[in-house]
């Protein structure tokens, strides 16, 4: 198809379409005349997933452009392109480590050998609940992370059931992307579920008025 | 303190409060003489709360401005700071409805009745959560949507823990903080436990190699 029938297709304007393009974020077309492009599937389901990653998952376009290379770099096997994947989809934090940071640290590994996780101690994920728990105490409400045990054991809910529909994926394309789609848009619908279940829940102690 | 003192102990550049000032998330500081002014703890705090939401929530400025407007709004009732606070702390999608939104919508209707949740169905985290639904369905990951259950299941815990939390901060102001600042950086928590959670639940799946 034209770059314009691919852009009434998945509504993103032709303009953005050969911006993608120029950021390496969207294979080009295939030149069928001197200034022609023919656009296929692929195409489209990449531009999708484009749009998904940015709009729902609220990702950059430079953050996006490291996932797609990590999914597409096809000389790794399935468990290291997971993990490289998963690697670039936590925030990464600059501040210099403190005494906060260092008690978060001590905290968080004890969780983890409480969990029996296993977690290599220098992966980001760790490195962003570290940043985050410091962040509480920083702001005077370190007596959050009381509540981490119990974030931990819904945690580990949310991921067997990610991990239940990941095993569904086949192909390894297919299974890449559910990882990257799942995390992303999981983590909004995590959210959004959050959000609900407290307002249900602040609905019911305190008063409505 | 003078706001050279104000910035070695938040670790905030003194341009960076000047410009926070300036954007009003920020009240100046008192004036004791022509060009000195004066700041105290509760300056302190505030910047220590904006440094939070900005760099472990990932929250925008402008986003950080119009949370704290309401945070600061002694007028209105404590449930109708912590809707309006909530509404502000998710993101919006502008995207035109289509049938996989309509599907969605439907979808989410049937999750908050068999919950009983008591959400308006007009909440901008229905909204999200619609909008997050849609998008996977968009990239042909529709089936992510059976997870839904037992991500809810994990968000009432989660909530559950949250509120726990919450009814412990008494005054009025520390409540509405605790509430922000638990709902932003506890999002960035539950994210990094998921992504600990999936590692560790990957590397008893697939092969190590």
């Amino acid at each position: 198809m034209r770059i314009g029938e691919l852009s009434s297709r998945t509504g993103v304007p032709v303009p953005t379409i050969k911006y993608y393009v120029r950021e390496g974020l969207l294979s080009p077309g295939e030149l069928t005349s001197p200034n022609q492009a023919s656009y296929g599937e692929r195409h489209e389901r990449r531009l999708r997933l484009i749009r998904a990653l940015l709009e729902v998952g609220g990702l950059s376009v430079a953050a996006i452009g490291e996932v797609l290379a990590v999914m597409d770099d096809t000389g790794r096997s399935v468990h290291k392109v997971l993990g490289a994947a998963a690697q670039r989809l936590v925030p990464v934090y600059s501040g210099a480590p403190d005494a906060d940071t260092e008690l978060a640290r001590a905290r968080v590994a004890r969780l983890i050998e409480e969990r029996g996780w296993r977690v290599a101690p220098g992966d980001k994920a760790v490195e962003a609940l570290v940043a985050a728990l410091a962040s509480l105490t920083r702001v005077g409400q370190g007596s959050f992370a009381d509540v981490l045990d119990e974030y931990a054991g819904a945690a580990e809910r949310v991921a067997r059931a990610d991990l239940e529909n990941t095993a569904r994926g086949v192909e390894r394309e297919d299974l890449v992307e559910t990882v990257v789609v799942g995390t992303v848009l999981g983590d909004a619908m995590f959210a959004a579920l959050r959000r609900m279940a407290q307002v249900d829940a602040s609905s019911r102690i305190f008063p409505q008025e």
